[in-house]
């Protein structure tokens, strides 16, 4: 793996934390960056719900059952998307538009000393529904993803998946 | 803007290059870092095309319209997704992932001293079927977008587009 890439490499799923909560500068700057992401004609159609008490984790805790570590994690950001905002209204864009965002979240966590691990939300109904009635969402305003964040309770080191069977030339 | 996260931000949208063609080891570097990103249950329904030679380049700046620097870029990666292999066979979680990756490949790029930009290929069925035909697609792949890639003519500094009304705390 080349060095000069560390900063893709150290983003692991990180599910052990210390219970140490974040602090408003870290949501901002996990949020400039998140906000760096492209999206399809620039339309950003994203908006972030900060997620920055214990109540309030653990009651998101009982809705995502991917999550049990929301209960131990320092905050949380749930990404999600206005249908309204999206390039041709498309769910599809508004996903892919989401979803970088989410990712740069995801990269930019470790350079401020935390961890995050992806909470998948759509296209599950029964976590879009609980969602949506928790954070009471306006119908146009779609949960893609949420992303628990904190301080690591122990590292992981970097690692890719890098698989050459799905690498094709020039042609399938 | 934190300068811890400046990888983050001079990931710009770059439309203008040298002309100079990427070697082999770029492709390597930028698809390690592409299968770093977090996939759904960690399938990784993802499938990568690499376009490292310039009549092929030519081909599909004639598909895309909203590249037409394919002409004058170093390469490009397609980005695919295997539905088959996408977690619940969902289009949603297809899309995710591979969007993931693409936005994984984007951060790596100035890294290596290379620029890129994002052209959407999903969901306009027209771009779907003009790539599926050109790369001879299995029907169950699906091409999610293309990242054009190669050495800026010019740099663009590092931005966000940082939003304070896209932000909510605790609730909508």
């Amino acid at each position: 793996m080349n060095e000069k890439l560390d900063y893709i490499f150290r983003r692991r799923s990180i599910r052990n934390y210390t219970g140490e909560m974040l602090r408003p500068e870290h949501f901002e700057h996990l949020l400039q960056a998140a906000m760096a992401a492209p999206s399809a004609r620039c339309c950003d159609p994203w908006e972030f719900v900060i997620i920055d008490n214990r109540p309030a984790l653990d009651r998101l805790a009982q809705l995502l059952p991917n999550g049990p570590f929301l209960k131990e994690c320092g905050g949380a950001i749930l990404v999600c998307g206005d249908l309204k905002k999206a390039y041709q209204e498309s769910l599809s864009y508004l996903l892919q538009d989401c979803t970088a965002a989410l990712q740069n979240i995801l990269l930019a966590a470790p350079a401020l000393d935390l961890g995050g691990c992806w909470l998948g939300i759509h296209p599950r109904e029964e976590r879009i529904s609980a969602v949506r009635e928790l954070f009471t969402l306006p119908a146009n305003i779609i949960p893609v993803g949420c992303c628990a964040l904190g301080f690591p309770a122990a590292e992981l080191p970097p690692r890719t998946r890098y698989d050459l069977t799905k690498i094709h030339n020039n042609h399938w």
